[in-house]
């Protein structure tokens, strides 16, 4: 296990120290909009936490974490009409990390509709703020 | 929301009913070998709440589940000598469901080595148990 960096993007999120298209916040997770979405409507959780990957979570604070990722896919599924989801989390570069503080993708998926390929594009901010405002209206926030 | 149906394979293994290469157990969680591995020691850990995927989940009981993951995923990190890991979870056939009791994908990851493409092909018994082996030692159990 690496040690946990501190200027990681979701770090700087956290401390509101850079903007993001908010969905979700409680005391053990923010859940806010990819930038570079691989569905429409993907949506990123992350613990409060200083935890750079699943094996580094306090065990105690996966409990809280999960039940609010579970909130946010609900809300991702009930706001985006979605017909499933795929939740993806990737631990280290070989495991397709990136941004090193943990975090749960939640994809809203329908038949026929692959998920796309990382782009490096990011998405129009009020395509996301229209996404996002039907995930908040759903989750009720 | 769909129905569960208790007569999906993870709920037959659950009751002992189909065997299964076991790996870890716990009061809240079953852990095994994927058939069908998309990376060499690919895991799968289900509840034993009879859930259909990650909405039908009682909150309280994604803590004991999720320690229950992370567990196995250290393990499998640690067995597999992997240098990331991937985890999956997916729900409904449009997101990629094919066994309608939640389970999470734990995918020990290599850099260089791609997550191999669905086969339909069942993996030989004997290496799956030799993957086992290594993970159950690194487990302890």
């Amino acid at each position: 296990m690496s040690a946990y960096d501190p200027s990681n993007i979701f770090a700087k999120i956290l401390r509101g120290e850079i903007p993001c298209t908010r969905v979700y916040e409680d005391d053990a997770a923010l859940a806010f909009m990819d930038i570079m979405p691989r569905t429409d409507g993907h949506v990123l959780v992350i613990p409060k936490v200083a935890a750079r990957g699943i094996l580094d979570m306090p065990p105690e604070a996966l409990g809280p974490y999960m039940q609010a990722v579970q909130k946010v896919a609900a809300g991702v599924k009930a706001g985006m009409n979605a017909e499933g989801l795929t939740l993806q989390q990737f631990n280290e570069t070989a495991g397709g990390q990136v941004v090193f503080h943990l975090h749960f993708h939640i994809l809203p998926r329908w038949e026929g509709v692959a998920v796309r390929p990382h782009s490096g594009a990011m998405e129009k901010p009020e395509l996301l703020e229209g996404h996002a405002k039907k995930i908040r209206a759903a989750l009720g926030v």
